[in-house]
């Protein structure tokens, strides 16, 4: 038995080795449904079976860890931290008191301490969350309990009508928390940006005081580090500024951005974030952790995150317990069973030090100007519009690359191209250029 | 650099079949801080130190995989689970579109649709959620949004005031839920259960009427098949009468039972699930699949799921793609980045069939009556109140075993033991008691 299934896990781990030379082996569903044999049956398959099986998965699965794949806001492969991944798996712990998960406990309140120091916050509470939308979630819950500490018990009943506030380009988590959390998407108010997608702080006041006027009541104002589509980091200190004067919870969904703040060059970006109450913070994404790692981040120090979720369950958080129990963080969290997230970063940190994060960060940037400055010397790189599905088609069906396109606010279809893979060189940018113009050649 | 990081793979696996003697190494909090050295500096290290760090993760991790770990509601370890969480972790995909994650949209459809012709339904919905509070969300969010779809866009100020049921020995989740979401703690109404800990339906009958009284509009049933603590299973079809005749949406929390339905000999336990309208089942629980895997499942069939929770991002979710996008099934989820869940339950199913659950759900069973039996041959074991807390203390330091402790009801301290691990024996059952009589010989 041992045997085997460490043959079989050896395979699992060697997958990633293999010298993959495509980004993706398009198939069509029906195809791609009959390849698999996806079925699940009465009785067991033979080994060399099982074998054949993991080969497929891993064959017309997309490689995210391709230098070349450039289609979401993660993308490339730390191997410490998948090492970090592969122990998680193997010790298989759920993260709520310190009797089950001592060694977890213990690094999940150094790792959140290091990004909240990072934040510029000396003390503050957090929690490791299953993805940004979830951290985003509970931003908008510890802000509503904190304004409205009765709302846990009674519900909204007992509460007026709330207004959430944030840009027209941000994150389309905030209306799945507004929906999820009973205050509707009707109360998110959006908040018009620049040209280069960052929230304009006088909209912001207006905003207000029409929410106002419409007879709602202000709470939270959910400005982004770090835009999904164009980058965009909103100004932070003027926002500060209005959350001070009006009282409301000031949360920074830097999901995607927030990596620039291990960065001297560019932390720039975020000036202001120390005055935020909450910060949403996704190492899965330009840090290379892997899926999932998020941390949402609080400055408050009066236990709010715990009194806002705790549900007190006897059978887990025992009192009369022969150890602190205020190590037992479980409570802090909607979930009760959680992963445990921060081991992956913890050894990536440790292996690569804070130099060697800044050091990727940076070098993110660099490509970056590289691009930009390679596609104004090309022609033909203005406006993709309808040509681009077509474009997207071709490059999934040939395999080369991959990124993605969307229309934003007044433009037409435009490509997102994601740079931070640590892995990534100039050429694979010229790549990607030359690529576009080959694939979109006779268009 | 492939060379060391493979090898620092390689080692990440291997922990796992090290011959831990012990189910856990006690270390007091400062102690374990000061040998782990969790603080993360400006500089990395080099690959023997951080081998060295591996090891000591695993070192003073709780072994949950080593047969004497019955503390919580997961324990074991499957290798074909295994295999497949490595190969998660390996691929690191996000599962919102059939560009991204071809075969895991294929394999979640055809998991789910295993799970749903379990519970009775040739029809239905579903997703793959972090964790059963988490699905338990899902069911009370879409319930909400039949009753009253205005409440997405207008939140709950266009609604009555909403009564949720359960019973007294629901799962914490419900509570957490009902705060999440706005409803409020005081609006979910508890029903009594009777000595097996099972929901007495008439009590829900006239609870359902009390809220009413109170001007409460009902309207979510949250049954559970398998209590957290005493494992008893609500009698479903009274229960779905109710919900039936009143029009209720009727929730079956099968978290920890839901296996039952691969057994033949003890399926009759959730007679009747086949008349509810959503049911929670975690495989990383009875089914060893690990950390996370829990599956909500509907019996709608009109995208109730999607309808409810979609925001329509177009960034991700282009209508002018080249394949068919209901295959991007993102967007029923709550999340944005979402883990793969369904591979690891693919493979072991794959691996021992349909045939090899239901033999170790069956042996589960054959455990407890055994343990059940041989306890009520010994003296002592009724009542254990006071001493529960030192046995435990007593058994940490010592790491022989780890077994949960708790008061319910009117009941003081009991042990609850938790049997589910395929490589669980006779043996390991007597183990367990001799050494709660040894642990607790002086008291
Ligand atoms: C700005 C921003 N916030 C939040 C999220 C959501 O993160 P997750 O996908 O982990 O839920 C994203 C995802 O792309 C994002 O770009
Ligand atoms: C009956 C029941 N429902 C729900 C849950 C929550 O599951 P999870 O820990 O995956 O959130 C549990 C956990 O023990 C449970 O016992």
């Amino acid at each position: 038995m041992v045997h085997t299934t460490q043959c079989c896990i050896l395979m699992g781990c060697l997958c990633l080795f293999y010298p993959w030379s495509q980004v993706c082996e398009w198939r069509e569903p029906e195809e791609l449904a009959a390849l698999l044999d996806l079925e699940l049956r009465e009785n067991g398959e033979p080994q060399h079976q099982l074998l054949q099986r993991i080969r497929d998965v891993a064959k017309y699965s997309v490689k995210t860890n391709h230098p070349r794949f450039f289609n979401q806001l993660f993308a490339g492969v730390d191997y410490h931290a998948l090492t970090g991944r592969f122990l998680t798996e193997a010790l298989n712990t759920s993260q709520y008191t310190y009797e089950v998960a001592p060694v977890f406990v213990l690094m999940e309140d150094e790792v959140l301490s290091k990004l909240r120091s990072l934040v510029g916050w000396a003390e503050g509470d957090g929690i490791f969350c299953p993805g940004g939308t979830m951290s985003n979630m509970y931003a908008m819950n510890v802000a509503r309990y904190r304004a409205f500490p009765e709302v846990k018990l009674k519900g909204m009943w007992s509460l007026p009508r709330l207004a959430v506030f944030t840009s027209q380009q941000s994150h389309y988590s905030v209306m799945k928390a507004a929906a999820f959390q009973g205050i509707g998407t009707e109360n998110v108010f959006k908040v018009k940006v620049d040209d280069r997608g960052c929230m304009i702080p006088e909209d912001l006041g207006e905003t207000i005081e029409l929410a106002k006027s419409q007879g709602a009541v202000p709470f939270f104002v959910h400005a982004t580090s770090g835009t999904t589509v164009q980058g965009a980091f909103d100004p932070l200190e003027p926002i500060a500024d209005i959350c001070d004067r009006q009282g409301l919870w000031m949360h920074v969904d830097a999901a995607w951005g927030g990596s620039v703040l291990f960065s001297k060059e560019h932390k720039h970006l975020m000036r202001g974030v120390e005055r935020a109450d909450s910060v949403t913070w996704n190492p899965h994404k330009m840090m290379l952790t892997g899926l999932q790692c998020s941390a949402i981040l609080l400055k408050d120090t009066t236990h709010l995150l715990k009194h806002c979720h705790s549900a007190d369950a006897k059978y887990l958080f025992q009192q009369d317990k022969f150890y602190d129990t205020s190590l037992d963080t479980g409570d802090k969290s909607i979930q009760c069973g959680r992963k445990v997230d921060c081991l992956k970063l913890w050894l990536m940190w440790k292996a690569v030090g804070s130099k060697g994060l800044e050091e990727r960060v940076d070098r993110a940037f660099t490509h970056t100007r590289y691009l930009v400055e390679e596609m104004q010397r090309r022609e033909g790189f203005e406006l993709i519009g309808k040509v681009a599905p077509v474009i997207k088609e071709r490059m999934m069906k040939q395999g080369t690359m991959m990124l993605g396109y969307q229309p934003q606010g007044g433009r037409v279809n435009f490509f997102r191209m994601i740079v931070i893979s640590p892995q990534l060189s100039h050429q694979d940018m010229t790549f990607c250029l030359n690529e576009i113009e080959r694939l979109g050649n006779d268009l």
